[in-house]
């Protein structure tokens, strides 16, 4: 095996120019749960897996007791309407662990988007905030100057030298090391607290992805999973804010 | 020296059909503790080792004072009955210290148990559950579902999602690269507080692979052991607790 | 792309006996600050980047909404009167983050360097004090003896064994390296506190350089630079007086 | 440059049945301060250095001002006397940083011996107590049994299962990897604190060296040393003393 090893599960499929869309593991999850979100919803197709030396020594073990090594996987959906493109949907347990070991995964990623005819990409993560959000925005950026006045029509956010950080991982670097290739593309972030996953979030970044690629989905899973997170949220602020008290209490005491 | 030498220290043995048998280091040193007794009951012969440059660069000191650089270690053992299939044993001072070196020696170990003839795997390991346990269980899993009946009736437990993290590992992976390359493999988990090595739940691990290999050994240098270890653990409880008292004394007076 | 990839974005420049200028990111900033300067002031022109899987898996976003991948950059500037050598001058995002990644990436700036004629290096970089410093001296090391006097005469500092340590990352090892090569050069490190980038200390540094290079520029945005960030520490230094102040109030009661 | 380069500074030496004599950097730089001295005393002569891209990328600066790149040096000895042999010395500023780093140095370290006829090696280091010690014994430890019985005659002290937790670093990887190519060697330990740098455990090495090497020299530097440490040892026990009353006193009142 070498360090990044692609292993196609079906034949390779012939696409017409197509998109690739990634969300791997990140802040929030944003971009995997937005990612799978849309498998899920277009009946995408699993065509490939890729495995890397890089990723952690680890099998998962699914509900029928067999195990799984982690890895990333590749999807496809062929278009169906006029102002659609055939899609390439990327998501998988982890990105890379060090930084050689990212840019390895996304070299390899975009050998396998050349190769299947990709030009385009949309990049899909979350932006952390450190405090609740209650209607949260999607950032963007872009390889290309000219995609800046679209996102914006189509809701996404453009706010000066945010995030001040930059992009970091597989969102940031499919594009950096992709426009040294010559390709175009943009990365959604999604506002999120960064402490749980985020559904909503995912939802956000979904809203504008479907109106950017004609892809009309149901989003309400995503909005039921949101609730259900939101109620955790709740009691872990309810503990916090017992064991806040009682600190406190204690501190006077004490 | 490659990144990992195979050394053969013997001829390399003519094996029909061998079963690749792993216990390495890990939590409760339960796989290591079971294939070690393994051997040595079944008087398994070593006949190669593997050298790796992510071990730690380290050499243990006999007991005659010459020296011995860490290593992976494999025996054979040649089936004396009908129902029963010769075997490869593994074992050795560490697994990979980091994720690709992991990953390079697990690849090292499947090229030489593909060489032999190896279709089948048993790896074996612990499962940390952080407080005491009796009676440890042993669960499992699996590259084949036709497996999972099997490993039951011989008295394996099957507990959907548990461990709930997979298995990381020489264990997980050994199963995770295998299946890629076609092999069929079960993972044993003992139960293990994972506080000390952990003879009791190594035994619980033989118990069940004997079963499954139809190989009669005696376990009660194991119980043996674990009653040892029951006794220090003991002792420690009995430190802790004085000490936990002594705390508790402080911070009432402080 | 490999390990360390380089790439021209205009023409490969063709300079007479150029001298290579090294200011890229560290304590204080030092030497990013002073390089930066020195490319605005003279106009220097860029011609390469290299890209680095050592560097973090990183893109910045620009103003105007595009990404930009971290990376390192080259520029030139052609001499303009007889007594002085045409200039490359390096900075960039970002140092190698791993020792293997330090050696590779000033490994490749050198056979850049050697590829375009280069000599000799002046190597820019901070000495941090750990306290506040009102006039920073600017020391010096050197590959070769006879620069020594010479640098003295320009006004930079001879401490014996000093810096103590050394000097740690690329302003050293392009000194180190490059001796092997039979290349020639300075570092410059000019006394910081450490503490926020220090524009004051990339001024004193600069002064020194230009007088050993005759380039006359204009340093009164450095030392604007300089003024911000002494209020900025004055600030700081303020907060931190009275959470002090405060922390010891609370000693005192508590 | 590869990733460990080797370069000669003389012509490469013709030596007969050399022995490698290994110190570098460890604990209480036992080995480090004893090959130091040897290659003082005999005038041993510099023919060899070692860089590695696993060493910290980081230059010394000698008094004269003139950086030097950190690395392993070999020097060489001839053999006076009919009972001696000669010998290469080995020392230098650093181990490897990572395990796989100290693999591949070791590698080239053997690579050059064995290039130069070196079918013997003694490796010299601390075998760290945590508590002071009056009288540092020197532990051994070996490839070959035969060599126990004579080193014990010199002086050295063989203790079952000592040190516990083997040998780490570059004098065991030298053994480990050495006795995979044939070759036989013996580590040496000095008893050490392994707080401060340990001359008295050096000389305590030097003296069963020079004995099983036939070499005659003064050892009274050393033992200046020493007493100059144990000095700064008394001051710092006494500033200790100092605070823990300090520190006593301040948990009595608070």
């Amino acid at each position: 095996m070498k360090y990044v090893t692609l292993k196609y599960v079906t034949k390779k499929p012939k696409l017409k120019n197509p998109i690739l869309i990634e969300g791997l593991p990140g802040i929030g999850n944003v971009g995997k749960l937005a990612v799978e979100h849309l498998i899920e919803m277009i009946h995408a197709k699993k065509f490939a897996e890729l495995y890397s030396k890089d990723f952690p020594p680890q099998v998962f073990i699914n509900t029928d007791g067999t195990i799984k090594l982690v890895n990333n996987e590749f999807y496809y959906w062929k278009a169906k309407k006029k102002n659609q493109q055939d899609l390439i949907l990327l998501t998988g347990d982890y990105q890379g662990l060090s930084a050689h070991g990212q840019y390895e995964l996304v070299e390899a990623i975009l050998d396998l988007a050349e190769d299947l005819g990709v030009r385009q990409m949309f990049t899909l993560g979350g932006y952390g905030l450190g405090h609740e959000v209650k209607d949260p925005k999607v950032l963007f950026a872009t390889t290309d100057k000219k995609f800046v006045k679209k996102m914006v029509k189509h809701g996404a956010v453009f706010k000066k030298n945010e995030p001040g950080g930059g992009i970091i991982g597989a969102s940031g670097l499919l594009l950096g090391l992709g426009k040294l290739r010559g390709l175009q593309g943009v990365c959604f972030m999604g506002e999120t607290p960064g402490y749980l996953v985020d559904p909503k979030s995912a939802k956000a970044v979904l809203k504008i992805l479907t109106r950017v690629t004609n892809i009309d989905i149901d989003l309400s899973r995503l909005e039921q999973k949101a609730k259900e997170i939101e109620l955790i949220a709740q009691q872990i602020r309810e503990i916090e804010g017992l064991s806040k008290e009682k600190s406190e209490e204690l501190r006077y005491i004490g």
